[in-house]
């Protein structure tokens, strides 16, 4: 590594950290809200909206919907609160729907949940930037057609954050999150105000009138709490990172996540009575929220620092992920179900081939589907409630199976929690499956098929290399072999080299042109320090061959156990130089890759200029 | 390599030659006509309407100037042929005009003609193919906007015909040419036939007029002698392949020269001399050889047989480059100014890099012109006439420097040769610079660069790795550490190699997680065969760092010639399995690599499955 590559490094992540400062990356209560709970209070910038859309097929008379189906909506995120309060509770060290479901309900609820909640993160990142960037174009129109290319800087931008560390990227998401919770909370309190003023009766937001298409059934409205349940994606962050908190640890997460569900409610239902109260109607090209700000403020310079901090919290709501993603795989990894390379830390203490897989992930998603929110939302929330489903279920077993104090009531909690996630887990399955849900259906499978690819991988390897009871030889019988293309320092440097590491080594020669055998074998007799030479000859001019078929011989009939084959090689200081020696080393070197018990030792010999 | 490949190779090149059988390559000159003289040949499908297209700025008042002009150009080739037959018989062993120019008048010329006319050779696949195209659009003209594309699948044709052998080219390649020649002379012979019958009055083949644009200036003239002489492009490739000729080559060569001179001399004359009687004006779309056979076969059966024939010998004349391009750069190669690769003759006996390296580039000027002939004729005739000129005047300088019996009357001839040709070359390099010849006049200083660039790293490297006077080190001091990253059966077979290649090894353990250390040493004191265990410790995480530093320990302050740092190498059966690895052994293999006087050797451990 050059001293620039080095230099381009620390410009972009910081200063490298050593091992023994992992202590001090701890986040405080005020730091790890932000980080862990913008995803989840962001997507109360669409949920809203995706609820109206869904209500709107039935025409304008169905939106007042909206408003009971937010409070069912808020009903089910104070049920999975007080569900995963429990599981912080119990699992000090980071109970995410991966480890509860393992521990309790066995290996393969613990895959499909660790799978359902990888694809979710992912997920999350395309939606928010997605949504994130549709604040930006409300309110600045002209952007409209940079979308995909806005998304996939932010998402950039978030993956190098992440790169980082994340005490850093605490502090960086700290302001646009309580930014975003104040301006919300203004528009609300403002909203409401209004209507108290003019007794409920507000001018609406728009004169555009709805048709229906379908007629108002329960099928509908079940549908429209589906969309709705995309605001609960996030909640189970927290207790997937309690380890990043500082101590007491359980405690300052268990509050963090009350302080997190509150506020979540606040706001969603706030927007949802609000969208009523003005009867607002979705459109394509400006946001509910956009809608709201404008209608209550008016187009002032309230009404941009809301489309900016709702940009902001949602752009950085991808951070969530970026602090569980690559959490949950190197957990993964380290039980041997993900690639091992997950588990490794990076020069800044963080885990960067999860957070760049992540981000290339998600790029992938935002392409494939133009950066657009609405046909990435019925992907969304499959993951998020399988995951919510088996972890509740694991926590029930897991009192049952202990039996402490209050087990009962702990219990109880959790086995409500864990119905009624299952029962809306199903709803949204079957009510947005022709959406896109079946994508996450196949896609989960795939993801459990592969963890236990891997894992049998690793298992194979791990049989394999275990030493056992047999005793490991001490020496090899070994013959050592020199390419001599031509008599020349480069060769006479590998001939010392085999001369050092064999009692009897050889040198081989090709013979391709027989009229210069005679002079090589001369220059040998004088230079090759009484090393035997053998010359094979190449009826059909390959360098290859020969050498292969002799290396053949030697490990059948000679019976040694391992050849090792010597080949002196250039090492050019410019790179056009090495294009013009033959090649033929490097082919050799190639074809004896494949061979077993061949080592091929280049002796590089450095040309200046 | 696997049997699949190597069948895949069989099918499209044909089974392995052995060096042996490289006299049977040699061509007859029956054979060898088509294939050395095509390309001067199939030029007469052209020529004739570069001088008319030039001449036609000056309206069709000028074009009967095209029959002196025909005239002037035949003169010019019998002179030429005459030159050229001096050489074949004082070059007995191939006389391009590298090998004259150089022997007799110095590198430098030499290698400016092996510039020029590897340049040329070039330009004579790209021209060649691309006129072909035309003639098989000017018969078939909806493949008008297919042209690039036919123009690459012919290139990608003859390549892989000359990938299998030259004589096996000679006589795919005898039928077309024969046949063209046969075709033309008939064409001729019928024209001829009607303007005796009609006493000169003809009906013209077309009723458009051409207006002028220029006045008739001798400034024009010359330019269109100028487009003449690319009739005379492929004229040399008989003396550069003298030794592909059956014994007695240079007889053979000699007599195939004069007939090939003879035959494009009418062929020419002949086209030129109908083209004036038919009073046919050059069109954008259809070729004088195409108005001509029309005319007088009218569009029956030989027309489309002319067509072809047309078609196929311009394609093949492709060919003549195929066989002289790869040989004159293996000469350029072994002589040290060329890639050696260049000089390595293939499984069937050819120079197949040489003919690789000639279709790609033939490609990319095909690509770059879009398969226009007349654009790429402007670059054509500067490289030949001056391969021409250097050519005869090292001629004369050989008869003066020998001075053997008739050396004055041997002189003479060349000499007018070189006289004619140098006057030409002025003459084409002047009237067509800005028509593209100054794309050549560029090319060629730097293609001449290039070859002493290249023999300036040849030579510099043979003076490092000449041996001298020194007396060469027999053993080297030498130190050798396996690289431990846990203790398994891999590490413990790389462990026996290096107990097997040095006295004293040393394991080499990077402690990243302390917590490890005592289980890896512990293990290591179990299964270590009593040797030593460095535990490096990298605060960093790196698993590069600590090595390389222990490294550069060992040579500086060790003063050890050599370290050999041993790594155990998984080798997975299949692809994906490879990325389940950490690749931190990878990696140090990589920033070893830079690293002097230090070898990576791995031991590699074959995982099944």
């Amino acid at each position: 590594m050059s001293m620039n590559f080095r230099l381009l490094r620390r410009v972009f992540f910081g200063q490298a950290l050593p091992t023994k400062r992992m202590k001090h990356q701890l986040l405080p209560k005020y730091l790890a809200l932000p980080v862990f709970a913008s995803d989840a209070l962001s997507s109360t910038a669409y949920a809203t909206e995706e609820v109206l859309l869904a209500l709107s097929l039935a025409g304008a008379m169905a939106l007042p919907y909206g408003v009971p189906i937010a409070v069912a909506v808020c009903a089910l995120i104070a049920i999975v609160a007080l569900s995963y309060s429990q599981t912080i509770m119990a699992y000090p060290t980071g109970g995410g729907s991966y480890i509860v479901a393992c521990e309790n309900l066995g290996l393969y609820p613990g895959l499909i949940a660790a799978a359902a909640i990888l694809t979710d993160y992912v997920l999350t990142v395309a939606v928010s930037i997605a949504s994130g960037v549709a604040a930006i174009t409300s309110a600045v129109p002209v952007l409209i057609n940079h979308k995909v290319a806005l998304c996939l800087l932010f998402i950039g931008f978030v993956s190098l954050a992440n790169l980082r560390g994340s005490k850093e990227s605490g502090k960086l998401f700290a302001c646009p999150a309580y930014l975003f919770i104040l301006c919300l909370l203004v528009m609300i309190g403002a909203g409401f105000f209004q209507y108290v003023v003019h007794h409920g009766h507000l001018q609406p937001l728009t004169h555009e009138t709805l048709s229906a298409s379908q007629p108002l059934t329960i099928f509908l409205i079940l549908r429209a709490f589906a969309s709705g349940c995309s605001a609960m994606t996030g909640t189970e962050a927290i207790s997937d990172g309690v380890p990043a908190f500082q101590e007491p640890q359980s405690r300052n997460a268990r509050t963090t996540l009350f302080w997190m569900a509150a506020i979540l409610a606040v706001l969603f239902f706030g927007i949802s009575f609000l969208a009523h109260a003005f009867q607002a109607i979705p459109k394509p090209d400006e946001t509910i929220v956009s809608q709201l700000a404008r209608g209550i403020f008016g187009r002032g310079w309230f009404y941009y620092v809301i489309q900016a901090a709702t940009a902001m919290i949602l752009i950085l709501a991808a951070n969530t992920s970026y602090a569980d993603f690559p959490r949950l795989s190197s957990i993964l990894a380290r039980h041997g179900y993900a690639p091992r390379q997950l588990a490794n830390l990076g020069d800044r203490l963080v885990f960067s081939n999860g957070i760049l897989l992540l981000g290339v992930f998600s790029a992938v998603l935002v392409i494939a589907f133009h950066g657009n929110t609405h046909s990435l939302i019925p992907l969304y929330a499959v993951g998020v409630f399988m995951a919510f489903t088996l972890s509740q279920a694991g926590m029930v077993r897991r009192w049952w199976l202990h039996r402490g104090s209050h087990w009962k009531l702990s219990a109880t909690i959790n086995a409500i929690g864990a119905i009624t996630t299952g029962v809306v887990l199903v709803v949204i399955a079957v009510m947005k499956f022709t959406h896109g849900a079946w994508i996450v259906c196949v896609l989960i499978p795939l993801i459990v098929w592969h963890f236990i690819a891997v894992n049998r991988h690793y298992r194979i390897c791990k049989e394999q290399l275990y030493i056992g009871t047999e005793t490991p030889r001490r020496y090899l019988r070994h013959h050592v072999i020199v390419l001599v293309p031509g008599i020349h320092r480069g060769v006479l440097r590998a001939l010392a080299y085999a001369r050092t590491i064999s009692e009897d080594p050889e040198g081989v020669y090709v013979e391709i042109d027989p009229a210069q055998t005679s002079q090589v074998v001369a220059e040998w007799r004088q230079f090759g320090m009484d090393t035997p030479l053998r010359v094979l000859k190449s009826p059909w001019r390959s360098m290859t061959e020969p050498v292969l078929g002799y290396v053949d011989m030697l490990l059948n009939e000679e019976k040694v156990d391992l050849v090792t084959v010597v080949i002196a090689e250039f090492v050019t200081t410019k790179l056009w130089h090495r294009m013009l020696h033959n090649a033929s080393g490097l082919l050799l070197k190639l074809v004896l890759l494949f061979k077993p018990n061949v080592v091929v030792t280049n002796i590089r010999y450095v040309l200046h200029n």
